[in-house]
């Protein structure tokens, strides 16, 4: 079965991540001939938005449509304000495709540098499930009085019912899948509307659910605990900007933004849907090589196992952690010196060892 | 002077700590009689509110009026869902006396515990100034379709060009006096409206220091940077949500909960201030003296410095340094055996021997 992938660099090192990325999974067409892949690139960004004037082009949405899955490496450039290439690309493929999904490991690898005192891979590792499609990213608000004194703001934070039920639900089975526990990370106390109702939901789905072990927490109880006892948190449900700041939270206990991935799923396949390494552009060191593409990996290996392909899913795992343990092929980040294709070209070879 | 101090224990272990932080001021009065307090304790809470029905009397806020300062313990309590007990009280004093400058130190003193592998004092030494009055806590919002499919909730975040302009403006004094950095944590990528707004005001008010380094990042990055790189953060304004979840990080990286005050300002004093520590009322451990009264003690500091008295401030800090260094009286929280009166006797030992 050939799956059509739109693949998207975008700007800095999206370019070079994405590169190894496509690498990899080319690799695993190779060995596993039932397993192909066609790409496509694309070369939207921040670039193509100097030259037009435009993040992506007009019938880009409708184009993408028609692919199977969409690879992106990462969004964003100085000159170009984040609120606009982000709407304009990255979010705005999150919401037309409605990938209400964000799927987020954040697992320690052993290997992998974890900067807190007494934790190890065994205490770190959960899987985060960020609602991806509305709430506080609805994007809709309204500016008024501008540049006057009584000029005022307003962020809408919009949570529907249906939003916030299919966002848990896919938590609670998974977490029965997976016969974990579910925790929701939630602020009923202060954000007396829309956390209320969150509360409300996760209440009333787990009552279809006894045979999960059901958690809940205040967002920051839940920032403290993942640095004072990461070992609480198994399956993870939580609004979009939770999702977003714990998510990074996370990269840092689990070996950094190098190794950060992330999926941006439509469940159903009604729509394609896209992953991604969580990190920037990083501007500062694009083009120099000097980038890690293990995120890039991580993301491939989801791709993999959203198309059903759970074995190489886990090799890909499986290599990244070897590569840690190593420590040979490593980039600066994770204290090596290798190159960006290098650590590409070194999955490539361990999967070609292991699994030809 | 007298200050006319409202003492509100509140709930839980709420009632412990706050008569160790009474204590310890009682006894900075007798050590120096030009600071005089005169407490007035009212029973409002939880417990109040399964009585009466109201957490605090009718004309409970026109009665703290009067005060100087309130001192709180904790709100909260199983039973009384937490939106009411803490919109009835703690968000109520902080909104109806526009208390907008939360003041919280995330400050490792020696001797405290870090679950940070390669950081120590020198690294954790930041003030954040949190927006206390609106913002993402405006408590406005909209309740659609109740109980249909298409059930929708809304919640707005407000933000006025006062609100947001005196918050900045604050911490930009505060660093401009304190000869340090000012850093804005913000998330104009994703909220298209409000933080694109506090963005604009950050930069605008700039130009007006241009003594202060400033620096400006994303939430989720500066999540992750507080775990990873918390040397770079001295002096932190944002807004009240995120400033309520990365000050509860800051707490897991300065000592735990036990150690974490705050003072809810109202610098013009045209209402009284509130000081309070930021842990919750702990229904689990309440009534035990097992509470770690310390953050009582540190918010008795703020208290103290919010009336001039700079310099027993600083005794305070000192004194709850020096039970950190010295190991022997502390709680459990901090592997201790001694109970929450045991260590207010101790500050208060250190200071009549020094300062006697
Ligand atoms: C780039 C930004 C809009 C995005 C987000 O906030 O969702 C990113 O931080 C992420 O987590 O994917
Ligand atoms: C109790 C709660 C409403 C409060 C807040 O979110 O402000 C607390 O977490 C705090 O940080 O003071």
């Amino acid at each position: 079965m050939t799956h059509k992938i739109a693949v998207i660099p975008g700007d800095g090192i999206g370019i070079e991540v994405i590169n190894e990325g496509v690498k990899v999974l080319n690799c695993v067409s190779q060995l596993d001939p039932k397993i192909q892949f066609e790409f496509t690139h694309f070369p939207w960004g921040c670039e193509f938005y100097s030259k037009t004037g435009k993040m992506m082009d007009d019938d880009g949405i409708e184009r993408l449509s028609k692919f199977d899955g969409i690879f992106l490496g990462a969004v964003g450039y100085p000159g170009v304000p984040d609120h606009i290439s982000l709407w304009g690309l990255l979010l705005r493929i999150r919401k037309s495709f409605d990938q209400y999904v964000n799927v987020r490991p954040v697992k320690l690898l052993k290997g992998a540098p974890c900067p807190l005192k007494e934790k190890s891979p065994k205490d770190i590792n959960m899987i985060f499930i960020r609602e991806n499609s509305e709430g506080e990213y609805a994007g809709s608000g309204s500016w008024l009085y501008r540049d006057k004194p009584n000029e005022v703001v307003i962020q809408d934070g919009v949570f529907s019912r249906v939003g916030c039920e299919r966002i848990i639900r896919y938590a609670f089975e998974l977490a029965r899948t997976e016969k974990k526990s579910l925790t929701s990370i939630s602020k009923g106390n202060a954000l007396n509307y829309s956390m209320v109702f969150w509360d409300q939901i996760f209440q009333q789905l787990s009552q279809e659910y006894p045979d999960v072990e059901t958690h809940s927490y205040l967002v920051d109880a839940a920032a403290m605990l993942m640095i004072t006892k990461p070992e609480r948190f198994e399956i993870v449900v939580t609004s979009n900007l939770f999702g977003d700041i714990l998510t990074d939270l996370g990269a840092a206990i689990a070996g950094g933004m190098g190794l950060a991935a992330g999926a941006n799923l439509n469940p159903e396949g009604n729509f394609p849907s896209m992953f991604e390494p969580i990190h920037g552009s990083a501007p500062d060191i694009a083009g120099k090589q000097l980038a890690n593409p293990l995120a890039t990996v991580w993301s491939a290996s989801q791709l993999l196992e959203f198309f059903g392909y759970k074995e190489w899913a886990a090799r890909l795992i499986d290599a990244i952690e070897y590569l840690l343990v190593e420590q040979k092929t490593l980039t600066p980040d994770l204290g090596g010196t290798a190159k960006t294709a290098d650590v590409g070209d070194a999955v490539v070879a361990y999967l070609q060892k292991h699994f030809a």
